[in-house]
């Protein structure tokens, strides 16, 4: 059963695995008329990527994009846009010692049982390597967005527990102060204690060989009301199927959340008021949605993300062949202390995707 | 845009609004030479209906289905399956006094503003109501488990906080003792202790005119290694998705969850082991998936529902032509204090849903 | 694998079987704000009922739909709309005498295969009782059409090779002449040359206990350009899954069809002119597409329909256990001399649905 | 909406411009344990190149996939097979001189009514150099079919009218006789006289500047009952489906096809009968299919394309800015006299890929 395209009018097909030859997608259902070049993948590369700081691997990507269709005269067309990334620094032979072993926390176990193959290579099909194919669609599906003036934020709220306390205030000015605060951070926390309380977790973990968990928070606004379409394709269904598809992930909840299950009635439900003439909630422990469709309050949802399966110290496994064992990763090979950092650009990118998707269906609502 | 449809092999479309003549579903894809009578459905939508506790809402839903085409002879014949209930005790009349005031946490809001319809009787299709239609695919969905020897647990875990701390034990009897004390709870909780604190919350919220929230968890074992489709096709991400597509629902996690997001990986990290010959691993902290597919541990979710947005106190809100106004429901509306309990079933029949559908995807995945 | 429903945005998903309790759809992506009332389905689904000419089955078919869902105070809501027809005038008896033995040309023998199972009431879900389902969607469908200004018309043209010769000319009064004339045809012919042929053809072959073939065209104009979705969703592409999915249906052609694999490419281009400063094509060999997207010029298609396969002549078959034998159909046994009569109204209808269906997807073809 | 993939279970999404920098496809559903390997593509994809004959273009192109993804060691994975074509030999310069003129029977009309865009480098997205993917996912699908042993072969039967009087019959040798006199027939006619009289027909529309129609049959044998899903995806509907979607295609029919319009019941239903103990029909004007559903019976159909839109006789035609004009391909331009020959490697992959994929589908039939 076919599985590695996502969306209902903009689909994405991804391929390609960490040490094959080569990774891409194919976004089919992007409208015509869109502004696209090569230059504009690479801000969100980047932050995927990691930037350059200590707080990721040192591995490399060779994350520019070629654009083999669906752009003519540097606007889209309405032809599937194929866009592939070379892999460039693949280290297999850091694999090769431990090519016989199960790696805990990885797959290699579930796509042998499955399919009966083991690629040893790295994670073959299930490396984090393809979510660059994510980021690269979510900057397409960012501009379908902006078109309608929607904007949208994910950042690192916290790693190992500690982190932000509060979700930002937005202003009038949007989201666009903490962009800006975000882009200062290493760490893509957009506050400075949060991001040095983060800081310090990850490089103390660093030290002790080892890796810490952490969660993401996005806020979309402005955003329109009428987006998710009852009764499966509700905006939170869509957007926790995109999230709990991001490698690592282990939860999702919007507005007040798992929080809400320990809440009464009366303090939960947002208030109906008007605002500038304008209907909106007092409170908005929804988080943006009623009955799965845009209040056009801000969408504001969570994502937990499980430290790095990849650590330094010794851990009890089996090899392929049965015999209970202890593995150590090579010494020089390269993981990232917490991967919630680098899947803040991942996080951003699926929001992106679901809600151009949901804005193109939604175009069908009336007659 | 449809949305209506569930699954991708085994899929379900439902159809019906709260107020309407009837409410239905088809389920197509459904194997042939699966026995089925309209009997089959009654224990499951009985603990929908919330049994005849003083715990849930006292309104009476005529649940019985007539099957109206793909049985034949008492067995499946791999033609659709139509499933219809008529909608017996609607009181529409209730809704009438507030029939042009927007109701706080309810969805007619977003309607009228996706679709331009204000339909004021109860939720429209928006209504919980249509969970019945899930529920009663979702028995159809266990016949296919049960025939590979697949069972599922759901339970009330806990309400405003209160409740179990441990997840249930399983034992090699497997969840069938933990289905016994579930069904002797009116609160469907299995363990004695937590059973008493959540019944001592719902009074508490009854009587002050309130609602509570409530978490629900659910275990699946034995399960086979192998289900879920990589990469966007994951069994937590199609779990995820089907969960927040549930009324009232606000967050989905797996495992550890977003606990996992506070823990360090030498932690989090489950080691593989060997037991009877078979590769396990020694903790369960991934609940039962690695890279998205089943690794055969036990699967192990949680599901976070708000309070019920109706509760008899006042509230603040909007009529529909634009004035702050107060509401307060009618005398003798009837509603639960706590939608989580009667959730349980849904919950359950959403994961046998999934898994049905995983099961059958499965079936294409080697040549 | 599920396969009851068709279409991409406008959905149709059915269930029923001819001598089950009833039959029914479910139309998912309707938009909101279309007027609806049962009435609306009469003069269609009397037209696939065949009137009550002696050129059709004597066999009344209780074709009024209740609607279940997705009309609220007579407009869409844009939930769901789902229609049941009970089934009434079915005798199951008539079946009885040949219950273990495999009829020609009908389908017991591919779904046993298949399923495993042998549905000896009438053709079961083959029957083509199931295209009442399309006809009622085709009355949604037409109106989603009629909002734009499109017009369809569909018409017997040949039976057993005898009937019309040209295709209708259009003129500016575009097709309600050929309308009218089709409706004072029993047949559904709307040239009376055509009318007189094809009803002696009928009524011969009634008189010697046979049934013939005939040739359902159809004509659809006005017609915006640019409804068809390269590369795979081409407009002919959808046309033609949606007529051979109709029962009995056996070939499509579009535009010059068979006949331009026989012709020279200078005859059958059609060359680009000016039209009151739009461009046209002067010929329309084509048939109103090129790359699979509409030009605007009238799209002109054919389904050739297989004579009856249950005829009142003895047959040559074999027994469910295996035995050679000769089959009649019991006396009082009715069927159509000529089912492409009824499928008039089928083709109609599912050439709406599959128009509708692609002008709903053009919406999201540029930004 | 998303339109560029084809398949349920078996899917394939190509992208790709003829003058961009390259094509390709991505297979997702592919089963893992599939030997593959970039030999495996060269003979189907001569054929489609049409070999190095006379009658077809001169045009080369550079025909050697490049597998990015989905093949580790030799066999497929489960990942998704990425398959790319560098567009070698493209001349754009070709196209200059009548780059603001519509080309009668081409696309760049009604693509600029759609998407707003004119790429006139040739046929850009609707270019038949998109057939290249569909070949080469045919290679695979045929491994999938291989191994249950079904078999299929197209071929020309007529152009211009003229080739094959009756189908090939089938003896106990299956289709490989006919295979290996296909391959000795420059325009891939099975049988001496037929190759004849379709070379004399190309040649002289050479001669003339012209093109010409013709009709591509196929038969597949053996095939297993139990293929096609009722009630919208049976076989000849998915069949018909992939042929209307090839680039120049007009028409198709199944079995008796269009002759079945013509014919009587008693002569056209096929008698079942006793044969080797096996159930089976007398004759096969159904073309291998009841309901939609394989029979086992040989699979029998025909594919009508319409004569090459590229002539070198001048064609009166309208520019892009609204004006009468007369055009004439530039001196040197390569253009096939009848695209029918060519057509028939594009028929037998299309084939393949349905049957595939119904192949895979009907792994969930049965409980």
């Amino acid at each position: 059963m076919a599985s590695n395209t996502f969306g209902e009018v903009f689909k994405i097909t991804s391929f390609g695995e960490s040490h094959g030859p080569a990774i891409g997608l194919v976004i089919d259902g992007c409208p015509s008329g869109i502004d696209v070049s090569e230059q504009d993948f690479q801000s969100a590369l980047e932050m995927r990527g990691g930037g350059s700081s200590p707080f990721v691997t040192a591995r490399k990507e060779a994350d520019t994009p070629r654009i083999l269709s669906g752009v003519f005269g540097g606007k889209t067309t309405g032809a599937p846009i194929a866009l592939v990334f070379d892999n460039g620094d693949t280290k297999s032979e850091h694999y090769e010692p431990i090519k016989d072993t199960l790696r805990p926390g990885h797959a290699n176990f579930t796509y042998m049982e499955k399919y009966g193959v083991f690629d040893w290579r790295g994670g073959g099909r299930s490396s984090a390597r393809e979510t660059v194919c994510r980021v690269a669609a979510g900057v397409i599906a960012d501009k379908i967005l902006k078109a309608q003036g929607i904007d949208i934020l994910s950042y690192l709220k916290k790693a190992e527990g500690k982190g932000m306390e509060e979700s930002p205030c937005i202003t009038e000015e949007g989201l666009e102060p903490w962009k800006k605060r975000r882009a200062e951070s290493a760490v893509f926390c957009p506050e400075p204690l949060g991001d040095a309380l983060i800081k310090q977790a990850v490089k103390q973990a660093v030290e002790e060989g080892d890796s810490i968990g952490g969660v993401v928070e996005t806020i979309v606004y402005p955003l329109p009301p009428g987006l998710g379409e009852p009764v499966y394709q509700k905006v939170e269904a869509r957007l926790a199927f995109a999230m709990l598809s991001i490698p690592a992930s282990k939860g999702f909840e919007i507005g007040a959340g798992f929080m809400a299950a320990s809440m009464r009635g009366s303090r939960h439900n947002d208030s109906f008021i008007l605002k500038n003439d304008r209907i909106e909630t007092e409170t908005n422990n929804a988080g943006g949605t009623l009955g799965g469709i845009t209040t056009g309050m801000p969408l504001v949802f969570r994502v937990a993300f499980k430290p790095t399966s990849s650590i330094k110290k010794e851990m009890k496994t089996v090899t392929l062949d049965a015999r209970e064992t202890v593995m150590k990763y090579p010494e020089g090979s390269r993981h990232d202390p917490c991967v919630a950092i680098r899947a803040v650009a991942v996080v951003e990118a699926m929001t992106k995707i679901v809600l151009a998707d949901l804005l193109l269906m939604s175009r069908s609502s009336r007659i």
